[in-house]
């Protein structure tokens, strides 16, 4: 076996696999391995022709195929599979080579393997791979971290398969160690709330309005026209005009009502709530699945018959078509907030882990192949580029117009739902953080006051520096610094 | 050095001087530990005549004194200081001692500890134990988990020295190894979310009302008169009649509005995450307290001057009364659903770690001494004692109750502050959750039929069991089983 392959895949299921075309595709010599030897084979066979492949039996002959730098990437489930696989690997390649975990790893693990690896010589990159099945074999945006010097030689690779988007390949070196697995992890809360949010304007529509669901996917397809032309509001406009064949009803209705979730939503939150930066959309939208699938309460609540407001609204045909505007409206308010969220939460992370992160380049590489790719990501990429986003997104002129175009929508709507009993948890938490933010004093104040009062906790002065304690339970309370 | 004490207290600053106080009074005879002997001097001396103390100048001497199974309470900083004194202690130690971890330990740290000293064949008994110093020295509200058996020697000790409620003492053994911590964890989320939505109440009545702080104390303490009566609507009032000694202005305008917080409410959050059970109300009042904290977005967002809706709100007498009313059936209903969802997170974590905990005894034991003690809490135990409250506590006819009473206030409180522009987070989360929870269909099946489009992650029917996927590229979009 002569060391001819530029670039390994190993783990050829369906994500793999397709990754493995993609680079065959591209003019890479892709070295290929799968734990059981008949996923190659049938690699071959299916798709032998797409390039050039090289089928390796052993893990041995998978690493002696490749050319130095050595450059494997791994696509095998999270957790110890992933752990086997790099051990495996780093055993039999030598310093300078390049192992790429292209599978949904939690960042923290990436941190633990990157050390681990890099304290062997090698390099160890964490890559998030946005785009499914599809995006793996036709372009998906890649989210890649480790090392500057990974990067030369991961460059030329993974931009001859990324998306595309207005020319330019989605992808960008994230950061040092888990930066990459990071980054996408947040793409995916984003994901959550985009989803979520969707679903209540829908919602709203059917419930409220009383809507068909093909008239809703109507809707979905001209908003699609505008500021929130998206592949999420894209592919929302075919799932509502999907008719159900056993039965000729919308597809919508005969599906389950309960959303699943896989856990980078969770690890977004969690990893937001050790950061203190307030996620609130996507925190009520990974919320909002869990009650979606809590079938026992939600069985015994229907039983309950709680009072409350439901059911369709009349409403003057003008009076809807309003309606419906201003949910386009508040649809694009609550997302700009959840991807303000989004980027604070990598700003933080960036400072407390020691990555120099491109936000504008990551706006960018969203452009295309991912989930949540949009047009909007245009502008939050300039917004980012020209440091008026810096602190936040919402104080970027071209979103703080938005949101102060949309304002009286989304205010009307959030009243409105609650006035219908209709839920629309991530509308009303993002106006929420929106007014919090917006707040010039906050009654933060007053919960420093009772902890101070309990728990002697202290507080500080808005007229001194210092930190002060209220001896609350002594005559005339007097104030001692603490 | 004759073994003649009960129990012991390792670590006497101001939380542990207290109990050990608190046990001394209550006829227990206290060994007392701590690094630097100064500080047991120190109690000794200022304290002595309280009780029978046991002063030791080592670990050795401290454990010497103890009578077996020799009962030690550990009261010092979470993390490595309390390994370091659960290892020393016992090293010295034999098979059937005790040893108490009577800090704010996150449970998992907890159960890992158990573990290993079962291993060596002592008991490890992590306790929660609310109230601050005051609660400490004259009863605290105790969580203890650990093992029956342990509980049968620390049972009369620490009912010696709990809170009573009623006559009963606040405490009961929870269930093993980390169950405790873990309903302490909770309680401190719950006292979070309570915190939030006093100071929601506030803002409103402040911001939108225009009343001083001292009317808003009046208004507290009429409320604490009504089903709200509570600990912490009670020192409420207090602080807001608290007149700053310095500058003669009300003490909470005076106080920075950046509300602290020590990582309890966030780790209820991120458990109830990892659990999949939603509990917005505590996390929005965990992210209210991280967005009070961010100081450089604040600051930002005030130089960008957005627009909407602020200021007092003129209102005609009764309906300002009207509008303080509406406030404080909002504020009991979405009390009511906080503690709803905290319940729910400790059933569903005793399901997962196999701990058997009585609901209704822990609403018992909180019903003194700990922050949250509240009169409610009675209607909460004798709804979880009738089986009434087993999938929620909304469902107990009681709390259904009042949450219909109070859901025409609610929805005005929160479609009014959304008009007024001033954030109640935890009122609209509450209140979106309660209509998520009545809603007969959720739109989680668009999001099931959107994670089928482009991740193929399949769906359930509603009228057949199975995995079913759409062929959503196909011509005719066949639906597959999968």
């Amino acid at each position: 076996m002569t060391a001819e392959a530029n670039v390994g895949v190993v783990g050829l299921a369906a994500m793999g696999a397709s990754l493995a075309r993609n680079l065959a595709r591209h003019g890479n010599k892709v070295a290929v391995f799968n734990r059981h030897y008949s996923r190659t084979e049938k690699l071959i066979a299916e798709h032998g022709d797409e390039g050039q492949f090289f089928p390796a039996k052993t893990m041995a002959e998978f690493v002696d195929s490749l050319k130095k730098p050595r450059t494997a990437i791994i696509m095998v489930k999270a957790g110890e599979p992933t752990d086997d696989m790099i051990n495996q690997l780093a055993d039999l390649m030598e310093p300078g080579d390049i192992i790429v975990d292209a599978g949904n790893a939690h960042f923290p693990d990436t941190i633990r393997r990157e050390k681990a690896i890099a304290a062997r010589g090698m390099h160890f990159v964490g890559c998030g791979v946005s785009g499914g099945e599809e995006g793996a074999l036709l372009g998906p945006s890649m989210m890649p971290g480790g090392t500057e010097e990974s990067w030369k030689t991961l460059k030329p690779i993974f931009e001859s398969i990324a998306a595309k988007a207005e020319g330019e390949p989605c992808v960008t070196h994230i950061g040092e160690n888990g930066a990459g697995h990071f980054v996408k992890m947040v793409h995916n809360g984003i994901e959550y709330s985009d989803m979520q949010l969707i679903s209540e304007s829908y919602d709203l529509m059917r419930r409220a309005l009383g809507m068909t669901p093909a008239e809703i996917g109507d809707v979905f397809e001209e908003w699609n026209k505008t500021e929130l032309e998206s592949y999420l509001i894209e592919i929302t406009a075919e799932v509502l005009h999907q008719v159900d064949k056993k039965t000729g009803k919308p597809l919508v209705d005969v599906i389950v009502d309960h959303a699943g979730m896989k856990g980078t939503g969770t690890w977004t939150v969690q990893s937001a709530l050790d950061l203190a930066v307030p996620v609130t959309g996507i925190a009520e939208a990974v919320f909002a699945r869990g009650l979606s699938g809590q079938t026992e309460l939600r069985a015994e609540a229907q039983k309950q018959d709680f009072e409350g407001p439901s059911g369709v609204v009349p409403m003057a045909e003008e009076d809807k078509i309003a309606f419906i505007n201003d949910i386009r409206e508040a649809l694009y308010a609550s997302k700009i907030v959840a991807y303000a969220q989004g980027f604070n939460e990598i700003t933080e992370a960036a400072k407390v882990y020691d990555w120099k992160i491109d936000l504008a380049a990551v706006a960018r590489i969203w452009r295309g192949g991912c989930i949540i790719r949009a047009k909007f990501l245009n502008r939050i990429s300039e917004a980012f580029e020209s440091g008026e986003a810096n602190v936040s997104l919402l104080f970027a002129p071209y979103f703080k117009d938005a949101i102060e175009t949309a304002e009286r929508s989304w205010r009307r709507v959030v009243s409105r739902a609650i006035s219908f009993g209709i839920p629309v948890p991530v509308f009303a938490s993002s106006l929420e953080y929106f007014d919090g933010l917006r707040s010039p004093r906050l009654p933060a104040a007053l919960i420093q006051g009772q902890r101070d009062y309990f728990g002697a906790h202290t507080y500080q002065r808005v007229d001194m520096p210092g930190a002060f304690h209220t001896l609350w339970a002594e005559d005339g309370r007097p104030e001692i610094e603490a």
